[in-house]
């Protein structure tokens, strides 16, 4: 099991007893407090006068987490031999600008398919770190730029996705995006697990959105934010594209995700609505 | 090339030489009017108040058009032995809830990365012919149709999808769904080439939209909507389900399609905003 560079990255980073942990992930995920299922919303609501793709383009070359193919395109017919154009794709769920669903990181979580989809169609609430990642590429979100965002910009909404606007989508097509350093380390920002904690006791946030490879900043080794939010029956989405083309709060973000069934994510094509 | 199931479908329905008529196809295309490059809207605008997933479960016995599976998923990583769930897929792109891009029925078209997203956001118009369709699974939609879903409900506003209703999404997950006799001959509702071609004269209808496996009847042995509607630079989407849940006008559909690099089309996420 395990894609092309896993197990590679395990040993570097792990150890080879157990990936991301084994019992000690199951102990951390004990000791927060998780905040019971997933909230069900009221029927989402809104208006908007224009479109943002909030999706980058996923070539057999986009960026991955391992830093190994996850994608191919094999073409099954063409249109001068056959009439009609067709491919077979092969690809990795956690590629591209994707989803994670709740069991991507827990026993026994919803599925891609089984997110309601009143949990798609969100509000978004972006926060950006950008200044502070471009002199430090290991920042994350923290509870205070939760607090400084809602000082500016009022009370996150009921429902809503919190997005991390980092400014790490400039850096998609270079080896920046994954950031590796001399020992495979790399170097991205993301949530930083109180932050992930205090999101999560608001009780009514549903998504937490990111532009680089992982919820987690990319130098983590233990995926605190990962093993509490998701089990929490929250999802996540990854390398997402245009942050800086909506506004702080306003936006509805609908989510295109995978109604693929049994997956534990998927590419996804994400759509705001301004 | 071509998917488990095509060739036969091939050798059985259009014989050796050249599937989906070839030269014959390209003299199609050349004879009916196609009405230039798609068109161009303003951007999408809207209110709603709810949400409807538009979108069917994609399984690996999901019905498929040539008969055969096109779908499979191998786990890459389970949680107890690695502290995450994660698969592959193999997916042949025309399978489930669908996009068919230009590309997919013309030489030079537009991939489905390469669609607008203001034309992924789109009023919606549901054409009823269930009760029709009921009586004679080979019943297309007709102009006539579309004049009179115009004389209840409207002009059908600039840049919409128009959806057939055949009622045939309640069969899919049975064999009606392709309703195949015993030459191997399939019997669902699609769109008739005149009413393609009303749409395409109108100039500003950018998708068209089916609750069956092809926009084309099932019977058709030679894709005349196809060849009609892809060239011209709009976009179809095969498999759409809970056309019920929707009003005849006024929802707004936002199709979650693949943003995938040189993509024919591919499973999507679609989601009525009403």
């Amino acid at each position: 099991m395990c894609v092309p560079g896993c197990m590679d990255l395990v040993h570097k980073r792990l150890g080879r007893r157990a990936m991301f942990g084994g019992a000690g992930a199951l102990a951390a995920t004990a000791a927060l407090s998780a905040v019971g299922s997933s909230p069900v919303r009221a029927q989402p609501s809104g208006s908007f006068t224009s479109v943002v793709d909030m999706t980058h383009t996923l070539g057999v070359d986009f960026p991955t987490y391992f830093g190994e193919p996850q994608f191919e395109m094999t073409r099954l017919a063409g249109f001068g031999e056959n009439g009609f154009n067709m491919f077979e794709w092969r690809v990795v769920e956690h590629t591209g600008t994707h989803m994670d669903a709740p069991i991507h990181f827990s026993s026994d979580g919803a599925t891609a398919d089984q997110i309601p989809v009143e949990q798609l169609v969100v509000p978004l609430a972006v926060v950006d770190i950008s200044a502070r990642a471009a002199a430090d590429p290991d920042a994350q979100v923290m509870p205070a730029d939760l607090e400084a965002f809602e000082a500016e910009h009022g009370r996150i909404p009921a429902g809503a996705c919190v997005a991390m606007n980092s400014g790490w989508a400039q850096h998609v097509a270079t080896d920046m995006f994954r950031n590796a350093d001399a020992d495979g380390v790399m170097h991205f920002p993301g949530f930083h697990v109180d932050a992930a904690q205090w999101m999560l006791e608001r009780g009514d946030i549903v998504g937490m959105a990111v532009d680089t490879l992982s919820l987690d900043y990319g130098a983590s080794a233990d995926f605190a934010t990962h093993y509490l939010w998701l089990p929490a029956g929250r999802w996540g989405m990854e390398c997402i594209a245009n942050l800086d083309q909506v506004p702080p709060i306003g936006a509805t973000l609908v989510v295109g995700g995978p109604k693929i069934q049994g997956a534990t994510g998927g590419p996804s094509r994400l759509i705001a609505l301004v």
